[in-house]
């Protein structure tokens, strides 16, 4: 029996990061998750990211701390407010204040070194073009930038074993996304989606992530099993 | 008076990336060092580029610490040994065991989102394609594609100002490169090439990144002011 292909999955601890994961474990890959604390201000996140770990029963999981509050650039690193209570067309409006520079990059860069090391030859990446944020990171020329650049960075490229970045959520929108998890399965109840949590824990219920998620869930028609500190509807 | 542009340089500490950067100054940027700590056993490095900093003058320096010691895969981070007394011939063979998975890619994204967050549009990095190790992270066509990727990864790039990554020595041999810093009168016994120093820190004298050293000041007929654990020649 051929030894099961392995693919490093970027587990931010978030809901479409663990909806990317379920694809992958239905296309058949063992999972390697990776998760990256960068000194975002949710760090519960984190916490998050080791309960979906755990749901998705990954092969293994690994955390790889790189402190992006030394450079600055984001209210999600650094001083300042995260935006709330801003709808759709405010959203709309450029490159928001949570925006965090080079962060995918960043991320795909060290699950690209991991991948080299374990002999993996597939990235997967919950990021999406459609009800996002404006994160320039996030549309479909950027994945496939990034996967051209990672054929030519690594042994692997350079030997013919080409590296392939899969953004199997790239199209989809945030209630497309919801369906698909819960089609596969994925436990909403062990993500976190808030930038900007209370002190114990609870999403805030107004920031961008909160906002997109519960229109997500609205949207498709299911329950949200997380509790919102603020209960005002989007 | 025009404001002096901002480059972020990538600063190891060793020999390449002092010139790079002195050839930064030397167009007239104000430099802002970056330097990672991936968890490399030859840690002097860091404490190089700190002294090399200094030389150089820079505007400001940053230390980010990105602990590829998790992820394994290469003698420089995690065990194995580093390989000695290779000649050319054997060094061309191939990708050596001193390549880090990855971490050209992981250091340009950390310096991408610096320079994003200094409003910088100019990067720099020592690499070069002659008289290397045979890494692939350090070819002319890697460089260009991740030049491609900073526009498509960035605020910046979105809003039409483009990103630059210079690689200024990509194309010089490493006597060139010796001589290059001599006319920027860099001062190269700031500077750290060795993989396996000695436990009191002398360079070995015998792994590549030693031998490629030594030929290169032979090469170019200049003194290498440092002082070497083997006095073998390459």
């Amino acid at each position: 029996m051929a030894e099961t292909r392995k693919a490093v999955v970027l587990l931010s601890g978030g809901l479409d990061s663990a909806v990317a994961a379920a694809v992958a474990r239905a296309q058949g890959f063992a999972l390697c998750a990776l998760t990256v604390d960068y000194g975002q201000r949710h760090a519960r996140e984190l916490a998050a990211a080791h309960r979906v770990a755990a749901s998705l029963r990954v092969a293994e999981h690994r955390v790889v701390s790189v402190d992006l509050r030394a450079l600055g650039g984001s209210v999600l690193t650094g001083p300042g407010a995260v935006p709330k209570d801003r709808d759709a067309a405010a959203r709309g409006q450029g490159i928001p204040s949570t925006y965090v520079p080079a962060r995918n990059t960043i991320l795909l860069s060290v699950a690209l070194g991991w991948a080299e090391a374990l002999g993996a030859h597939d990235l997967f990446i919950g990021v999406h073009a459609l009800d996002y944020s404006g994160y320039p990171d996030c549309r479909p020329e950027y994945v496939a930038a990034f996967e051209r650049l990672a054929n030519l960075a690594t042994r692997e490229g350079v030997e013919g074993r080409l590296m392939r970045v899969h953004a199997p959520l790239v199209d989809h929108t945030k209630a497309d996304i919801v369906r698909r998890g819960a089609e596969l399965g994925v436990d909403f109840s062990a993500t976190h989606s808030c930038y900007d949590p209370t002190p114990d824990g609870l999403p805030c219920g107004r920031c961008d992530a909160c906002r997109i998620r519960r229109a997500a869930f609205a949207s498709a028609g299911l329950p949200d099993s997380v509790a919102y500190a603020s209960e005002e509807s989007t």
